[in-house]
């Protein structure tokens, strides 16, 4: 072990509105030795994730925040270092929720080690990580179009909507995938060969949206709700099925929204229409893990699923990292490269 | 056979608003014999039911109306007359979906032997009919409260609603009961012995509501919509699952209702308290229908399961019988007998 001495970001303040630099602090504490059944182990890798701003307070969640003076927490890829448990030996490479800090200390019960069939290292933060298994859960536990049904796919350029457009378009549906600009339309229909990809952005959103969804939707992996899932419920053919994954466009919803009051029309279409809406918690799905890791990441390794991702290297540079995700500077899933001699595979 | 005439309520105008006694046409039809694998049978007794103005068209439900000169669909209980199935012979006991007339044909598929294991006949229509057989399908297959959880059933001195109360009580559930007045509250505590029950028209509503669930609520059996349902979004819990079975508060409901819009915050409690809202077709479930009664038909046989029903004599008494339902006249379960001499078990 380099050092007895354990660096971490802990969150010093309760952000107003977006977080800021000095929203976080760095601090040493000194670094137990594992007592019996422990693990303790080195961070290489650390995710850096948007919904960790839900974490900080003062946010859209409902969530408890992480208590004031503690480490953010969070997915990383980390090496063992000492072990007196005996699933885990010196040098195994893992999957922690350790969090912003250079070392974790863990019983092993959130701890899986990484097997990625030759996938790259940092796969296992993003496409073969957190992300890739939300995706993974949304689309085979709770959607269940068939081949030729229509999917819809919202923030689809996003980590977690590229990689359920891709399984789905491998499954047979006909996807059509919502993102934002011109740019991020192409690569929806260039670069994962969806069947249609539509400009939320664009001044005829809606006649294009009309024209993208002929036979309406059977089903819908929503990461954006707000006007953009009040835009597609008249499409929603009989028996569709939705996860709402994610409601970026509700960052900052206050409470109750400005009329008129889309809830009945709602209520409606799981009488009338036969519907089912999903939330899940990704955690109570982490034994699929190793279902998800046979499907997806042999497809990763070669090269048949695409993804991006933005590599920011040393452990100081965490909070700058953070503010990028929301400042428009970030592209792709966002990683800070603790130690620069980490292995891409 | 006692006439070669079938006489039949058919359906001549499409209501404005409600429905009126001139809406229907009493006519007279030849009546083919059984072909080759059908069955003739004679109606005994015929359900009227609400949700029969949906199928007259102009109503709130996005399901096609049934044609003009039509009869009106519906369950029957009726005695088999000629067959030329081999499944079903003269004599034997069915229910069907001929709806308002007095003489049916049909290859067999749609008709189900009347199995009640000591149950009144009339319940083939109700507690052990289709209405029965919702509540029992919302129950079983889409709600998953544990004993000790909290159960709301809106809606709860109806024929679905007081069914699935009453199973979720056997259950060993927390139920609570919305219903409108005095006496129907009283007939939840005390004919159904539930936890507790709300008079939704009483002026300290939301008070009471409160006050009745002071842990949430873990599972909705919801009949009512609207603003009903507005008032319980603030008391899901956790993986709270919810069914729609009704939306009773939007029969009349134009489109889009009056702000604030509700629907953000629905969709900010799939993703932050990973709920779940099923709507579901009733005949989709037709199979479980010897597993929805080799539970429930004892239960009532017994004496164990409680529930209300009113007779009315006489086949053209049918479209006054419909009347009942929309003008305050209607207690319990409404069927007509056409014959008098029908037995009652």
């Amino acid at each position: 072990m380099a050092s007895s001495l354990n660096r971490q970001f802990v969150i010093a303040a309760r952000p107003q509105g977006k977080a800021k630099l000095s929203d976080f602090q760095l601090t040493q504490r000194p670094l137990s030795a594992p007592q019996d059944g422990e693990v303790l182990f080195r961070n290489q890798l650390i995710s850096i994730d948007p919904y960790q701003r839900n974490l900080m307070g003062n946010a859209s969640s409902e969530l408890p925040p992480v208590e004031l003076g503690q480490p953010m927490p969070g997915p990383t890829v980390a090496v063992v270092e000492q072990s007196k448990n005996a699933d885990f030996a010196p040098g195994d490479r893992v999957i922690s929720w350790s969090g912003w800090q250079e070392y974790g200390l863990s019983d092993g019960s959130d701890l899986q080690k990484v097997a990625l069939q030759g996938a790259p290292l940092t796969a296992a933060l993003g496409v073969l990580g957190h992300t890739g298994l939300t995706a993974w859960v949304g689309m085979r536990k709770f959607l269940n179009a068939k081949p030729g049904g229509t999917l819809v796919v919202t923030a689809a350029a996003g980590s977690v909507g590229s990689l359920a457009a891709q399984l789905a378009k491998r499954d047979g549906l006909r996807v059509v995938g919502i993102a934002g600009g011109a740019e991020k339309v192409n690569y929806l229909r260039e670069q994962l060969g969806l069947d249609d990809a539509v400009d939320y952005k664009s001044p005829d959103f809606a006649e294009r949206l009309a024209l993208a969804l002929p036979q309406g939707l059977d089903a819908l992996f929503d990461n954006v709700g707000g006007d953009m899932f009040e835009a597609l419920m008249p499409f929603f053919n009989l028996h569709a099925r939705i996860v709402i994954c994610g409601t970026i466009a509700q960052y900052d919803f206050p409470g109750a929204a400005a009329g008129p009051n889309r809830l009945p029309e709602l209520l409606k279409s799981f009488l009338y229409r036969f519907i089912e809406i999903h939330g899940f918690a990704v955690p109570d799905h982490f034994a699929c893990y190793p279902d998800f890791l046979a499907e997806v990441a042999p497809l990763v390794a070669q090269g048949k699923i695409k993804y991006s991702e933005e590599l920011v290297d040393g452990f100081e540079n965490i909070p700058d990292a953070f503010m990028r995700l929301f400042d428009g500077r970030n592209r792709g899933k966002l990683i800070v490269r603790v130690d620069q001699d980490t292995p891409a595979s």
